[in-house]
């Protein structure tokens, strides 16, 4: 297809296609002549990617281009190379290990990763931002005075289990494994804000179940 | 309890708290004589709120103030006191219904309500800002490509419910009606990066169980 035809079934304009090709997020089109270059399937994948990236998770365009370049990478595994898309998105800085609240948090976090026999997460701990951003959510917990119990953390994170399950699942149903990686890189992105906005949802209708509107 | 105390439970400066109480976000304390003040326990917890929406949430001073505004308002049913709390918390802006793919999430977000038997979510998709993030979600997943079935998406929903249903237990362990509202906004600020930090890892543990770290 040509570049208006990439425009209009991406819906991102011509302008903005032209920049993410000259910053390198986009391989350039088939040459054809020296004005017009032609575009494939692949390439609107890509652009879709991009886009969500950018517009829908405000990740900056350095940011994605080395999400991209992970998510390129075949040398890699598939867990690694997932992993290392994922984490190649934006993180929140490391916690104060000096902090009473973080140092116990840690502790309360290998526990919780014990009690659900996620051996393998334990193993990533070093390594992981996601295990990294739940000691810091536990602490923010803890020192706010939020006294959940450990069996509540449990009880959420097999929740979450379950979610990752259809998100796997789903990402199995894709046929190449760098469409696989590209749907996990876009879940990151977008899935978030619809499984935020189905809890509040939620929230108001078991709310409105056991309490009424009155 | 004095200032400094209060300061020391609550782990925010006696600056802070003193901007607090000017810009009304917390009640002034019982006046012993003209430089001191006597706090309750009552302060510690409207405290660690404030606390939580301002430094974790990146919530403004001024929705703060309306927020507070709900959770002190008892005149309010608990749904729609829960419900008015958490809609002056940040949300995003009004979808636009010129838009093709946001029509037609509007038709799948409503076909989701029925499948789910969620009459009272339903009653209430004029006013509801979770409603209305939902249809942005789901178009942004539409308008990239992202071809999620029906089916998938209950099956999230479902995961959400059961969410709801430990949040709200968790809420009613609160002995007042105060309290119960206030854990309600805590939790809305806070449980958010928790389970999003869940998800995450229970995707890398998943992962590495099947297809291993090669």
């Amino acid at each position: 297809m040509r570049l208006a035809e990439l425009s209009e079934r991406s819906g991102v304009s011509t302008a903005t296609i032209k920049y993410y090709l000259r910053e390198g997020l986009l391989a350039p089109g088939r040459q054809i002549n020296t004005t017009t270059a032609e575009y494939d399937e692949e390439h609107l994948r890509r652009l879709r990617l991009v886009r969500a990236m950018i517009q829908v998770g405000r990740v900056p365009v350095a940011t994605v281009r080395e999400v991209l370049r992970h998510v390129d990478d075949d040398s890699l595994g598939r867990t690694i190379r997932l992993g290392a898309a994922l984490w190649a998105l934006p993180q929140i800085p490391e916690p104060d290990t000096e902090d009473e609240y973080v140092r116990a948090a840690h502790g309360e976090t290998e526990q919780l990763l014990d009690t659900l026999g996620w051996s393998n997460a334990k193993a990533l701990v070093t390594i992981s931002p996601a295990y990294r951003s739940l000691v810091v959510a536990v602490a923010a917990l803890r020192r706010l005075g939020y006294d959940w119990s450990p069996e509540l953390l449990t009880s959420y994170a097999r929740l979450m289990h379950q979610a990752a399950v259809l998100d796997l699942d789903f990402m199995e149903t894709h046929p190449t494994e760098a469409e696989k990686v590209e749907v996990a890189v876009l879940g990151a992105v977008l899935v978030q804000p619809m499984l935020q906005a189905l809890h509040r949802l939620a929230q108001e209708e078991e709310s409105a179940r056991r309490y009424g509107f009155e």
